[in-house]
């Protein structure tokens, strides 16, 4: 049996996103990315069905991450506000150490079609969780579902702003940012 | 040869609508679909590559309606007002006598988790090129994607409404009615 890793999975990822950009997606085999991670193939498969998978770690901690915050947010919150709290709590999922992996894993999404079709759906999905804690909160529609196409927008350009190497921000210190830009630009629209 | 068929098309796309509501989407062939319009299978492949991309029928000119609406639109006019105007143009697509084709394919859709995938990467799609279109008028980021999104919303709404049974009220009225709820619901953000 194989003994406890603890940091397998972390491993796991970092192996596969360096192989991917080194050989490409395509390319990459299961066996290949547990060799590279020093663990064996059926370790692989106990934490990723398929190597796919692998690009979504995360994603569903994520989206539980930005509900949790949104449903902790103070009663007294408005929308943007509970908005606010769930990227605050999503942004601890971006910790320094990282940043680099979000590079490597948007370099391997960019090229290939498949992979950011995923991508998109994921997003969509993150945002449909995001309405749906807001209306949880009482926010009506459409002002939940606006307020949740802000919190990705935010999230998406605090994201690509985070991933850029000359950039040393904090993710949530970024978001806050990217959020303010996106209230003032509300104002603008009409 | 087969002969001129001028309203092929809309045959095809009403019998497969028929089809995928009588016997599912799964069980329906192509063969099925052209003996339905009363056409051949040949007539069938000369408009659509295959029976998925029926429901993507109209999906395409109405990308490109909403960006010739939004490109059209005064000199003066703000993002959310270029946004009315390629609603307005949309909303050409959307004739009386499409109304029931439209809850056809909504039922065909809501009933496939791939047909779902398709229909929200058709939708992220046009948000991009409202967004293009919008860039193009000289609208910066992230007020085109923030103006683009609320088009979407409005659209969805419109057309959720427009495809009720009991609704008689036209898309473009409809639209021009969710566009005002989403503007109220942006002032209760914050």
């Amino acid at each position: 049996m194989a003994r406890w890793e603890p940091d397998a999975r972390e491993r796991l990822v970092r192996a596969a996103l360096d192989l991917f950009a080194e050989q490409g997606y395509d390319n990459t085999t299961v066996a290949q990315i547990a060799e590279r991670a020093g663990l064996t193939k059926s370790t692989f498969f106990r934490h990723f069905p398929d190597k796919r998978e692998v690009l979504a770690a995360g994603q569903d901690a994520l989206c539980q991450l930005f509900e949790g915050g949104i449903a902790a947010a103070p009663a007294s919150a408005t929308p943007l506000e509970a908005v606010a709290a769930g990227l605050d709590a999503a942004a601890e999922a971006f910790t320094p150490e990282r940043r680099d992996l979000g590079r490597k894993m948007q370099a391997t999404i960019a090229a290939s079609s498949e992979l950011q079709e995923r991508d998109t759906l994921k997003r969509v999905g993150l945002a449909a969780a995001i309405t749906d804690a807001l209306k949880i909160r009482g926010v009506p529609d459409p002002t939940a579902s606006l307020a949740a196409e802000i919190g990705i927008l935010a999230l998406r350009t605090a994201h690509a702003r985070w991933s850029d190497p000359t950039n040393r921000q904090e993710l949530a210190v970024l978001a806050r940012q990217s959020l303010h830009e996106l209230q003032t630009a509300s104002a603008a629209l009409s």
